[in-house]
């Protein structure tokens, strides 16, 4: 079996394990630094190797607008155009149909789509999004899905999740007919309810009845409050069958990992880490720091003294404030190789925690990091 | 002796050599990319050493307003502050007097400059450009000179070349006050007389009669045409000492290099590299290629096939074509490394040509590097 997922210990409903790809396992729960645009911004994949990255999330929507998916099939797939020869994960360009609303108009065959680039029209269909995501060559695809805009309007919550359930018996009949997982891509299937709990088990069932290689909760982390994110992974997670892998799309800070990885999930990607490191805020275990805080203007200490990032093991906290203050490249390239490595260390804490069967503790030292530190400053 | 500099092998008036400094051995010649505040665009220092750098300069006057001369000292001086423990060269503020021209009032005793950070007057005279040096630390530090605008102004330029003999001997007199080289920085006085090869003749033996580590040429690359900087360093370099490092300042493209080492320079400082990279563009030895030019859309093939820098290693044309039209910060991180490796083996093949006693065979090779490439296109 080309994707394997193993879990090997427990600790309440959470859980660690093991993902195999045709590129290699992941160790879960894991994290996933996203490469948008067939680039993790400003670290090279010799770097994110270094820092811990596993698996990478790139963004089907954007590279079919630029530089176009068979560009991308012509130079051997994304793993050999990026540089990265560990796995990937390709999401349906689901969610863009949800942030860039104002572009796009849904219907039930697909969805038309502006292009940001130049304003072109784009269609979206679960055919041709599989079409796409098979010529990116990723190793996980994720089927389109209809990511309701107000997940509390349960008329609208309730017609795009069984829109999406209807989609996704179209993308797993696209991939089983052209090899399903014997052609080395995974198609995971993706939950949708909104904010409410019936909804939500209902769209597992109905996502679950279809025997996938993993699925994945969506329409969460969309502009609801934190309470009502957690309740949605709670309502779902738990229901996913206990021998797939299950990814949470889109989540989060270091405390939404912990809360979501209780509940019994495997993998996450955000844009937090490296979003927050090209805006001068680093996560420590101490806090987030804002690093244009007047605060380190003298500091000689690293971010962490025991971190063993670029950043931590040759620079002070004096000198990145330096770089942010001055708007040089290096700052960003710096503090995103920080936060990402952070998130790889809170991901390994938690694997750790989880092995030890003390889960539970972890939680005040996440929360911790999760604060604004003291000197984190207005952001 | 501190700063002992050796010439190895010579080829007409070009020689190879090895510049000591408290920081390590410099072979000559040698090209040291720009690092303006502490940071070379986008590369730390780790992937410098690894693309062959040898030595930095940094600049005084934008050091000495953000973050400040004093707090570099206090953090331990420039090479530890920014994490390069290779020889530094900073430079006087003398080239931002000329550059920044509207911002500065020169009298007899020094110049006052507005802050481009925030408006603030700043006083440069030759004692406090030596203190702000002092306090950054760097291996050479140069003295502060009178640039004049228009170097085909014959009394302008004799009165800026008089005056900046005038501030060498303060520079000196300070510089042997505090120690001189025994203190782990050597002073470098630099030549002026612009366009008037009697001028430069005159300049030359006033800044020699200071018997100092090193002599620089500034004063070129300010505007003037390739023939008439050609023709100022060759009026200058071969009169300087032949036993001293001679260091021709903000030179420039592969074959002003390659002309000046002709002429016995040693040392290069430029933003051509890193600026060239950041605008799309990467040195072949086929010419100069635009990335954001469509022809390099599919091309499957690296910048260069026999190049060993991290862009060529692991990327495609294509793709690093892809991060430039995305607006990626990889695209300038990528050839900014590529041209800093392009630079310093422009700079490898003239020390063995040197060696071999065949420089003159490699024009035709730098003159074709030099060359806008055919897939160019416009800039």
């Amino acid at each position: 079996m080309t994707f394997a997922f193993r879990v090997e210990t427990r600790d309440g409903r959470a859980r660690t394990g093991s993902f195999a790809t045709p590129h290699g396992d992941v160790t879960t729960p894991a994290f996933m630094p996203v490469g948008t645009r067939a680039t993790v911004k400003g670290v090279g994949p010799d770097e994110l190797r270094a820092l811990g990255t596993q698996m990478l999330l790139a963004n089907t929507y954007h590279l079919a607008l630029r530089p176009g998916a068979e560009l991308v099939r012509e130079l051997g797939g994304l793993h050999r155009f990026m540089g990265w020869n560990g796995p990937i994960l390709t999401d349906s360009g689901g969610y863009q149909i949800f942030s860039l609303q104002a572009l796009t108009a849904i219907d039930e065959d697909g969805a038309t789509i502006r292009s940001v680039v130049d304003g072109a029209k784009l269609r979206f269909t679960p055919e041709s999004v599989m079409g796409l995501e098979r010529a990116l060559g990723a190793d996980v695809i994720m089927a389109l899905d209809h990511c309701p805009s107000d997940p509390s309007n349960r008329p609208e919550v309730e017609a795009a999740t069984e829109r999406t359930h209807r989609w996704l018996a179209r993308c797993v009949a696209d991939w089983r007919a052209h090899g399903g997982d014997s052609t080395g891509q995974a198609l995971f299937g993706i939950v949708q309810g909104g904010a409410f709990d019936d909804l939500r088990a209902r769209s597992v069932a109905a996502v679950t009845a279809h025997d996938l290689p993993g699925y994945a909760i969506g329409g969460v982390s969309v502009g609801e409050d934190r309470a009502a994110m957690r309740r949605a992974v709670e309502a779902a997670a738990p229901l996913l069958p206990a021998e797939k892998p299950r990814y949470l799309m889109g989540v989060g800070t270091p405390l939404d990992l912990y809360e979501a990885v209780r509940c019994g999930v495997d993998l996450f990607d955000c844009v937090t880490p490296t979003r927050h490191g090209r805006n001068h805020q680093a996560f420590t275990w101490e806090g987030r720091l804002n690093l244009r805080n007047a605060v380190h203007e003298r500091d000689p200490r690293p971010l962490e003294e025991d971190c063993d990032c670029p950043a931590c093991t040759r620079f002070s906290r004096a000198y990145l404030r330096h770089l942010c203050m001055a708007g040089e490249m290096l700052a960003a390239i710096l503090l995103t190789q920080h936060n990402l490595r952070f998130f790889h260390r809170c991901m390994g804490a938690m694997r750790a925690a989880i092995e030890r069967g003390s889960l539970l503790e972890l939680e005040s030292c996440i929360a911790r990091a999760q604060a604004r530190g003291p000197s984190a400053g207005p952001t």
